[in-house]
């Protein structure tokens, strides 16, 4: 671990912590840190042709899944890792974990490390405004929230902030991860209630959320529970085999996707047709397609999380970073004094560093 | 950053930096390390069939390559960030750097990140020793080298130690590079020498290294330099549109591959048809496919890396770290009370962190 002073002398990779973006999120308030995202998000979905984009890799296991979202533009080089683990809570650890990389695309250089389980959180609500902003009716004010875990409270704000949503109808499975949201929103300026089910959360509401963690072909939302106008935004079907809509609610509405070919992968839309209709939703972004045409039009937004937002949030977690001063390295990249000679490094400690263990001296075991 | 006492008390992602591992090597030697690095990717490639694989994932500008290389097998989910950027000693940096991560796939918890710069080119050099056993003459004593940078000095020694290859023969088009190699050897119990050409160097040899930096369809060997019986350790043609060997050379020969759909991209049987007849190295280790059969036979290992050799390399290096009592960690993934409030991770440092930039005080502006 390096200190501040001598990260500036070397090709040193800066460290952002979990808590280092709590603090970041807690100094500048949360609603400035959505609008933040958001507003990032937005741009680069403008941007989205400059992207070099594909789907992301996953390694699926009997319990969970593990992905790697790289993507790049032509000065940046960005990746997440990320988790899908349902059960994690049973040993204590979150469902989703996350962490990413920014590199420099002319060197290879990692130029930052940082913590992106908050700020997937953080960023997937902030995503998931950008498209209700323009899918969801403008006089939208009640939202219903499905699935009150790690996630709920990001979106709820991000739908209060950025769109004025007042009223939360809120249903989990898990009763105390409701009460749990329900104290998180205290003071926040919103009106929340338990509802009894899924069907009455959703009754007369203008948008409906569901953000719901089981790994299985669930069926949150049924054709009949819809109502005419409402904007759906489904974050939880993220994976092949998990999905959260019944394939009839996808049918009477206009679906939006991030990225075309990673959604038919893993998007609700994986129930349907390959030929089903999407749009892409940087392009309602850019004004070359329509989104919500009129005020009865069912839309919904079948999200999965692509790395162009992963990017979005690392550029933006950097420059709050920048903002407030904090800062920290890591040493991942060895410092050469001559780039050819890898092996001297060796040496070079050899003969230099004191171990960290308790004990030895440095033995002079190089000698080949 | 934490310190040991308090990783114990969390779920800690271990960290390994650059100067831990030249520490290792330092403290362990260096022939030792090649010897424990080689028994390990032995062993995994008997496991071949336990591992979910793919090709590496890359992502190509002018000036270089970053590749993303995923593994996992039932137990254990690695990956290594890889760049390849020959212009790079311009600017100081090594031309490939490396990182990596073990995870926990029963819940995705990244376990170890740690370099895998000074690992990868120990790791690669392994693995060509790993090769040869099985394909190179066992009376071969002369090996010839012909690149003579940042990965020269691993190669030589892994020769050395793991095959008794007691001459070298040394060329670079850089003429410093080589005498940089040839300063490095010095006590390590082998002849070298620098020869004019790729021609002069190969002459006589019983193996020839070729480990090269230039992103180019490049030429280092023809048909009319590769002697009877000769071994060829093809390593620097490892990306699309960068080769080393004319495609004369890998007809002439028997040539084995580690894992077949990426090599076929990247290898230098890029140059060749889809049906060129290759041989994957697991096959001839668990005794499934020969490997040279006779003395007079030309065999080209044509090596560009795989993440199964990363996956060895990093709990090979992991477990050296335990051996050694070398253990540091840092903060990637928050520690929640309930796994379900990720908010109140938030809320928490509101309340109880202090700062690390300058001045400030910790806001209260979290409330939303």
């Amino acid at each position: 671990m390096q200190s501040r002073t001598q990260a500036a002398h070397r090709p040193s990779t800066r460290f952002l912590s979990p808590e280092d973006v709590a603090l970041i999120i807690a100094r500048t308030g949360i609603a400035k840190c959505l609008a933040g995202m958001a507003a990032y998000i937005h741009q680069d979905f403008l941007r989205w042709n400059a992207f070099d984009k594909r789907a992301r890799v996953a390694h699926h296991s009997p319990v969970g899944v593990i992905e790697l979202m790289p993507v790049a533009d032509e000065r940046c080089y960005a990746f997440k890792y990320v988790n899908g683990h349902p059960r994690n809570f049973r040993c204590d650890l979150p469902t989703v974990m996350a962490f990413g990389v920014l590199a420099d695309v002319d060197t290879g250089m990692p130029e930052l490390v940082m913590e992106l389980t908050l700020t997937t959180a953080l960023r997937t609500a902030a995503m998931s405004a950008v498209a209700a902003r323009a899918l969801a009716r403008a006089d939208s004010t009640t939202m219903a929230l499905i699935g009150n875990g790690a996630q709920s409270e990001f979106q709820a704000l991000a739908f209060h902030h950025l769109l004025g949503i007042e009223e939360f109808h809120l249903f989990d499975t898990d009763r105390s991860a409701t009460e749990k949201l329900m104290r998180n929103l205290r003071g926040a300026g919103v009106r929340s209630k338990r509802c009894a089910s899924a069907r009455d959360a959703v009754r007369g509401v203008d948008i409906v959320t569901t953000v719901t963690a089981d790994k299985t072909n669930a069926t949150i939302l049924t054709r009949d529970m819809i109502e005419p106008g409402v904007h759906v935004n489904a974050v939880g079907g993220d994976c092949p085999g998990k999905t959260e809509l019944h394939a009839d609610v996808l049918r009477m509405a206009r679906v939006f996707v991030e990225y075309e070919p990673q959604s038919r992968l893993e998007g609700d839309i994986q129930q349907l047709p390959a030929d089903f209709p999407v749009t892409e939703l940087w392009q309602v972004l850019a004004g070359n397609a329509a989104g919500r045409v009129d005020a009865a039009q069912v839309t919904v937004f079948d999200s999965v999380g692509f790395a162009v937002e992963d990017y979005s949030a690392l550029r933006f977690m950097r420059d709050m970073a920048d903002d407030l001063g904090i800062s920290a390295s890591i040493s991942l990249i060895p410092r050469l004094a001559d780039p050819k000679d890898l092996f001297g490094f060796i040496r070079e400690r050899a003969g230099n560093m004191r171990p960290r263990a308790q004990t030895a001296r440095v033995a002079v075991s190089l000698a080949p």
